[in-house]
């Protein structure tokens, strides 16, 4: 833990105080998303002391040409990055002529942030004495519409507490912005218009090479005791920069308020040339419901969300909070609208690792989706990959690839590859394979088998295809291997027959197999047109069978586990309990030669193909294999402890489960790895809930049935959570020696628990 | 081969005719060197073409500031940049007003370039049409004096063929220079001072960050029929540049002639402050002996330099043109004066590469100049890497090592690490075994042990440690293995008991062992010296014979060869024949990861073992392991075909020998890299001379004696050589069936040839 100023709470992040060494960490912690943009909390008016400043529209972002010291063949002309948008949340404030600004501020008293996860509202308040002496209180509620995902509003409320004072809001939209990460300076946007009109103004600006084409807009309206001032409104205009100043007397502890409408109208929902009218519609839209009305519908989406999301956790706060901000951000960053966007890694809180989409979205956040949501946001993730499915052949092809293989990015916005680290970009292809399995996983989880005739069978076909090709012939071993790649343990470069790639890559070319069977039987027109399209022939079948049915996997005797790699056990078997602890994290203390010689584990890796695979092993293999491998685990991932937590869990080892969950639970919250300034984890959090539902929930789903295994850990009353299981919602709490479930809709359902068949009907609790 | 304008000539590189196509590639092909400065063949007058201008003044660098794409722990800061210095050549040229331009000119004939290899001396002549129809005829000599080494000379004479015509000259100096290979175009150089004085006329400037201190200068005088011309000399002042400008008019027919002194003096030899006089002094010695003495001065420089190093080829003009373009630039690269300099990988060519040292030195070059010159200068190599012991050390540190270890850097100016790639960087770490082994050869070959107690012992002790350090014990195999490195053989990263590396650190131990008990014995207050400053004891040397017994080497019983690597035969080994022609070079057409998951070598790396350890090894053996890994080579690196060609030729391969002669003989004359326009080749030159040398001439030391086994490829009528060997000077001529030996000195000498001793009398051809 590196922090621990947020006070625990179950519905809300609450920072009380105001500290200038927090304010880039809340900045990241207090953000706001609705899926189709984001942003940072960073303070409406002026801040003069360390920010972050943040705004990202979906979708939206810039090819930053690659930098690297040594070029290497193959690589990606350019970096995705994730693009600092025109700022619409700009409030400029002056008191008296004074401006406002915290850093320069005589007194900054009673600051309290408050993100209430219920309502999705971001709440700020504070009293501050301007160096004139004034003392004034400000109140700020802000939230991105899910109702209107193109808008947010503002309220900010200026109370003078000790005199009178004429007070001046510029609300402001600022197009000369710039990102903190760029490889070359490069500027990213050009503004091609700055207009006002009314109470409205607009930036319009493009992204550069990309052309994204966007409206950023804003309309404001300052009132006083309820009724909008009269009086003037001074246009304020800058080259990339419109403001509109409102000028109004306040009497000592009068208020005034300004309403602040704002957002992004962008050429991904509409068509170039109408932006301007699209922004208008919106605004419409929005003034029609009024701040508060808007308020409203945000707090009703949100109740919608949580009834269906939510996890309880009764008796202690902390690991409740935790959960809450895991699932609340996972639902701002990603709603499913949108099958051109996809799950970043820090989602909307920052500019880190750029691209959109990394494995880390079919690999730990489709669960969460699937359980959380209908089953169309799920579908919606897969689609965006199909949709991918073209370039994931080019970039096999560039990479020595033919006949329709296909390897998907590390890395991507669009499709294309954009990391450029050989040792990733090339040989981290076990990502073909989660791509694969979440195919598997999502008609095991919601029983539609249509997307996989429909598009599921052309990737299935492009990634066989891929690693039969990836294979090559040993004769040494008389069997197929895949040499030089990296598995999901970055800590192991270019090594030979990474057990969980190989076996992920047998099971690949064998479901793929399977489905060209079933879709042939079952859906034969969508099978010719597949065949037909592909050019598939049955002696490439043949040839992906006898590939897969002859691959290698290093196996240990004397410990009886699969080898993470060939050459394993040749390393300096050192467990991690036995290593300096100032040795630690690793990744910041030794050379990258050291790392990769050791025996250090930064993620699941041969534990990751035991949990995507449980079903093909034994719990004694399991434990071995966990016993093995977990002792040399360093979790220098956030996406490592979540695994650990539901295997340990399904060991029955609930207090080491309970320690992995508090890690990745408020990872963010208590900044266990000094960096929640540059962002969230947001595809860890899926990885949180998956801790509690199928770690200490045990649920698995076993020949198409749900199943529990409850345990709870002894920190903990109880804790509840609901699975949308194919089109059924189920209501689990679980609480020490016994389980409540509950069933919506009409017909009765067959579940098991810890092994036995138990029937739900619904509206009756069945508890066990 | 890539070009083939260079005119076949025994002592001269000649290029004849004007091709604007080809000037960058001449000017690599023209530099001059002289061992403390070299400069590209740029032209003197002005040039609007395609250039790249280059002039390089030994061991004066910048740290460029490190470009990555993802940074790992241990990277250096900086990469040492090669730096293109203030230009002293310019001579601006108008002809009645209008500039002289080669690439604005109506009509350029008669051109011709002629670097006389005998003399050290550059000549450049041609006809011009200037675009207002004046023609003139222009002879240019050029060279950088190996007598006075900071000054270089150049006549620059003008004749207008076809009319009266007004020339002005105008000599100049430049600071405002750039480098092309800069990391972030930072600038490289500070001009602080711009004089004029007479005829003179300097340029202060240092370098940015390193802060070396030079002073560029000149001295031009104008001449009519060998008499200074009377007139006006106009300044011609810049921020960055100063200029004289000398106008005088010249008859049809009639010659004028521009002689120009110029250089640089720099604090690597003189106190900083004194830069200006330093200049004066070395000006005031030019003029003293004048161009025509200086020139006679440089002839019999080079004619001493070839004198001793000379190898004739009868019956082969472009083999013989290729080895003298070899040894020509080995000797303008280094000279062995200064113990500050090493032999950089394009010497003073180009830019690439930066740096000056790799273990090419070692490897490559020290061979050349043990036999080729006084033993002072292979010493002062050595002395180069003990001086920069300390700096090894720490940057072992930086990697975790500890106790004294040494890892010598990948790439160097002043012993700190400046490459950035981790799978070199951290794991090409055969280097340090270079380093020992060039001191063992040192004393095999000059018979002078006094630098392994002086110095040796030292950088001996901080190998040995490292080495014992970097291995670790497998349990599995029960034997000390060392992972995770990259061979000789760059196309294999991160690999596992590389057979190079484990066998030459195994070697490194044990030498380091056996001088420990040589210096105890022979040189006690050294040892005691040693012992105490290294903090040795018995218990630690005990520890590194433990680890050198039990290294492992992996070894196919099937084959009967070492491996390269563990694994290497799981690779699909498909030979280099049978790979399609249009894959190649395969660093050009595939992804990285697809080249080293093949079986393709780019240099000799097991082979590279046999070459330093042949003698450990029967010829059964060298030709077992030679059939294996041969045919798996791509020889994608300039040092690849000398030691196969050695190895052939020790196999009685003749054929083959020659095909890898050719190769590295001609590399750059006739560019068959596509490269040669960024300089040339220095080290690989090394192994041309050791293709010949060692390879065709079979030049061996066994048991303390120079032993030979001369061979000739069929298409040469005789070839000749000559060795310094313990301070005898043998010379050896091969002609089919016979080898003739001739002794310089006083004493016989007895040498092995063909397996039989033959004794050599001094004055006496002794013929075999």
């Amino acid at each position: 833990m590196n922090q621990d100023y947020i006070v625990p709470d179950p519905w809300s992040i609450i920072e009380d105080g105001y500290e200038p060494d927090r304010v880039k960490s809340s900045e990241s912690l207090f953000s706001l998303g609705n899926g189709a943009m984001g942003q940072r909390a960073n303070f409406e008016e002026t801040y003069s002391g360390p920010t972050f400043q943040g705004s990202y529209i979906g979708g939206v972002y810039y090819p930053d040409k690659t930098r690297v010291g040594w070029w290497k063949n193959g690589y990606p002309e350019y970096f995705a990055k994730v693009l600092n948008a025109p700022n619409w949340i700009g409030i400029d404030i002056h008191i008296d002529g004074e401006p406002l600004d915290l850093a320069a501020c005589s007194k900054v008293e009673n600051f309290r942030r408050e993100l209430n996860m219920q309502e999705g509202v971001y709440y700020r308040s504070f009293e501050a004495e301007l160096p004139g002496g004034t003392r004034i209180a400000v109140k700020v509620t802000r939230f991105l519409s899910m109702e209107i995902d193109e808008v947010g509003a503002i309220r900010y409320a200026i109370q003078p507490l000790n005199r009178n004072a004429a007070i001046s809001f510029e609300p402001y939209l600022d197009g000369g912005i710039t990102n903190e990460d760029t490889n070359w300076d490069d500027p990213f946007w050009e503004v091609t218009s700055v207009e006002s009109e009314g109470a409205r103004a607009y930036i319009g600006a493009h992204t550069l090479k990309t052309h994204f084409d966007t409206c950023t807009f804003m309309h404001a309206v300052l009132e006083r005791d309820g009724k909008a001032v009269d009086g003037d409104r001074q246009e304020v205009r800058g080259e990339k920069r419109i403001g509109h100043r409102y000028t109004a007397d306040a009497e000592k502890g009068q208020e005034l308020v300004l309403y602040k409408f704002g957002g992004y109208a962008a050429d991904l929902n509409h068509p170039k040339g109408s932006l301007r009218k699209a922004a208008d519609k919106a605004l419409d839209q929005a003034l029609s419901l009024g701040f508060d009305g808007l308020k409203k519908a945000q707090q009703d989406a949100w109740a919608r969300i949580w009834e269906m999301s939510d996890i309880t956790i009764e008796g202690d706060v902390r690991a409740q909070q935790g959960i809450r901000f895991n699932i609340l951000h996972l639902n701002q960053t990603y709603t499913g609208r949108n099958s051109r966007l996809n799950i970043g890694p820090k989602g909307f809180t920052g500019e880190k690792y750029g691209g959109s989409t990394y494995w880390d979205t079919e690999a730990y956040c489709i669960p969460f989706y699937m359980a959380t949501k209908d089953q169309q946001v799920a579908r919606q993730l897969l689609k965006y990959r199909y949709n991918h499915l073209e370039k994931a052949i080019e970039n096999a092809e560039k990479l020595g690839f033919s006949n329709g293989a296909a390897l998907y990015p590390m890395v991507t916005m669009n499709g294309e590859e954009c990391h450029n680290e050989w040792e990733i970009t090339f040989e981290e292809i076990h990502r073909n394979s989660a791509i694969a399995f979440a195919i598997f996983n999502y008609f095991r989880y919601t029983g539609d088998y249509s997307y996989i005739p429909e598009m599921g069978l052309e990737v299935l076909i492009g990634i066989a295809r891929f690693w039969y090709q990836r294979a090559t012939f040993s004769k040494a071993k008389n069997k197929y291997v895949i040499l030089g790649v990296t598995g999901p343990n970055e800590y192991e470069n270019n090594v030979n027959n990474n057990w969980y790639t190989n076996y992920s890559a047998r099971w690949c070319i064998r479901y793929a197999i399977e489905q060209l069977g079933k879709v042939k039987d079952g859906y034969p027109e969508d099978y010719d047109r597949v065949v037909g399209l592909t050019k598939l022939n049955p002696q490439e079948v043949s040839a992906w069978k006898k590939v897969a049915d002859n691959l290698y996997f290093p196996y240990s005797e004397e410990h009886r586990v699969y080898l993470q790699q060939d050459g394993f056990l040749d390393k300096e078997l050192i467990t991690v309990e036995n290593l300096d602890r100032k040795e630690r994290p690793i990744n910041q203390k030794w050379s990258w030669d050291r790392i990769l010689r050791s025996p250090y584990i930064k993620q699941a890796d041969t534990l990751q193909g035991f949990y995507f695979f449980e079903s093909d092993f034994s719990l004694d293999q399991l434990e071995r294999h966990f016993d093995f491998y977990e002792p040399f685990t360093v979790h220098e991932s956030s996406l490592s402890p979540c695994v650990h937590s539901i295997q340990a869990a399904r060991l029955g080892r609930m207090e080491q489960a309970y320690t992995f969950y508090l890690r990745t639970s408020r990872l963010d919250l208590d900044d266990y790895n000094k960096e929640v300034h540059e962002g969230l984890h947001i595809t860890s959090m899926a990885g949180t809930w998956m801790s509690i539902v199928e770690g200490f929930g045990g649920m698995r789903i076993v020949d198409d049935k749900l199943s529990f295994s409850p345990r709870i850990p002894k920190e903990w009353k109880s804790y509840s959570f609901k699975i949308n299981f194919r089109h059924r919602i189920i209501h689990v709490t679980v609480a020490p020696g016994q389980t409540r479930f509950e069933l919506d809709g009409k017909e009765e359902m067959s579940i098991r628990v810890n092994g036995k068949r138990v029937v739900l009907t619904p509206g009756q609790t069945t508890t066990v």
